[in-house]
């Protein structure tokens, strides 16, 4: 399961908070904290089918939201936008060698660290 | 309860999708079609009671996910930021009446356009 790393990191950011104690708490270990399922199952001393069956839940629950609402996609698109906005702030930035305009320069600066923090927000 | 109109618009925009077709159905009309209980109580041939039950379920449905998730809250925040860049952008513009770059200007039209549409996505 675990070659879906980055849609799982994805899934738990959005929507971990509607998993069950025991959900949230298997999922952790398995995709954040890279415990095998065997591990998992010796820790809590339940079976490995029963870990698994857990973590299999906890996805699908969060993916079925994902789904229906498709928040993850907005917001991707959402950063996307900041990635080309900060783009375009360097372009401007670049072309204030020429000007040498502080005025601007602070302006673009200013879309540049906004644009720069909520990519990865 | 219509007098929540604005809170209940960012929960339907969010998350009807994980309503029920009936709970979708009734929050709809009454929140966005404006319909009263009695109305849609008339409509479907229910008690208005049961209407009123279907919608705040429906409700409290939403604002639950809401109130784990904070993804409304999120958004909200990176709606901000883009308002601010769209500011700044137009402060570069005003700028740019002294140089009339045209790289310049497309720049930063560019960046206000992304962050007009996205302000209210």
């Amino acid at each position: 399961m675990k070659n879906q790393a980055y849609r799982m990191a994805l899934l738990y950011d959005f929507y971990s908070a509607v998993l069950t104690d025991r959900q949230r708490e298997f999922f952790d270990l398995y995709y954040n904290e890279d415990l095998s399922l065997a591990e998992i199952a010796e820790n809590y001393d339940i079976t490995r089918q029963g870990v698994r069956d857990v973590i299999v839940r906890a996805e699908s629950s969060m993916q079925d939201l994902e789904d229906k609402t498709g928040l993850i996609r907005r917001f991707r698109a959402m950063r996307g936008e900041f990635e080309e906005i900060e783009n375009a702030a360097n372009g401007i930035l670049e072309l204030n060698a020429k000007y040498n305009d502080p005025a601007l320069e602070a302006l673009a600066v200013q879309i540049q660290k906004k644009a720069e923090a909520m990519k990865d927000e």
